[in-house]
């Protein structure tokens, strides 16, 4: 590509950019059906998702990851140990800590309503060469990092007009 | 890639798999956090996001695409029409129907607000060659349709349960 994208470039760029964003909606509306299939809240969802990738961390860690305020993380993971989605215990390396512990994998209707997003998932890239499958991976990574980024300014930016 | 895949070509679908699905939480909070910037429930601004897709729709037919239910949709346009963000109108085609018509190009808040991820995302899309940019974009496509899908029928689901 030359160092002056021309028109073509630029409406490519900008298709690529737009069907991203159309994705991100679908997600949302998707992880909202979950959300009701399962008989959770949506933002319930959310945290027992972040849970699994991160594994146990404290309160206040969930809630600067997922940008909800303390205390409705409090009511959060009380709805959630309610249903045995988590569990509060001790963090052992620190008695003084608490930390949440996600439940995760007793839940086989969880991982269940997930399933046939991941089959089909697992499908599309089935269909690409290893290296295709390498330049799409990279991309994806790529795009969830400049999420996070986003997602940590409009927080702190939350944060700032509310003082 | 060979008929029988290697369990290094497995890993490679797997994680790519995994990305997209920490992409999707991402994306997910990020809409929270953009909700919440805009002083918005997060279902609205979903709601917001379709009718920018689809232009004038009915209550039904975003009732049908969102997965919320009549009643909650009534609640959500009222809300929506109220902070000026989508105004009610009868169908020019059909004086019955009543339609939803996106206000979304007044909004310079909300445009705002999703500037810095549209720029980020362009940044990025900047790296790649154009071969390349129509690979990734043929591939979030394909992504996309299957995120339909699954709302669908996750949402067809829920309808035969409650029946």
């Amino acid at each position: 590509m030359s160092s002056h994208p021309s028109d073509t470039d630029n409406e490519k760029l900008e298709q690529l950019v737009s069907l991203m964003r159309g994705l991100g909606t679908r997600t949302v509306l998707y992880q909202q059906n979950v959300a009701a299939s399962l008989g959770l809240y949506d933002n319930d969802l959310k945290s027992v998702d972040i849970l699994r990738e991160t594994g146990p961390i404290t309160a206040g860690e969930l809630s600067k990851i997922t940008g909800l305020a303390t205390g409705s993380i409090t009511a959060l993971v009380d709805r959630l140990e309610k249903v045995g989605y988590v569990r509060r215990q001790n963090d052992p390396h620190d008695r003084r800590r608490v930390i949440i512990v996600p439940q995760y994998e007793h839940k086989e209707e969880v991982s269940g309503t997930y399933r046939p997003l991941h089959t089909a998932m697992i499908e599309l890239a089935s269909t690409y060469s290893g290296e295709e499958l390498e330049l799409i991976t990279a991309f994806i990574g790529k795009a969830s990092a400049i999420m996070e980024q986003q997602i940590r300014s409009l927080h702190a930016e939350r944060g700032k007009t509310s003082s």
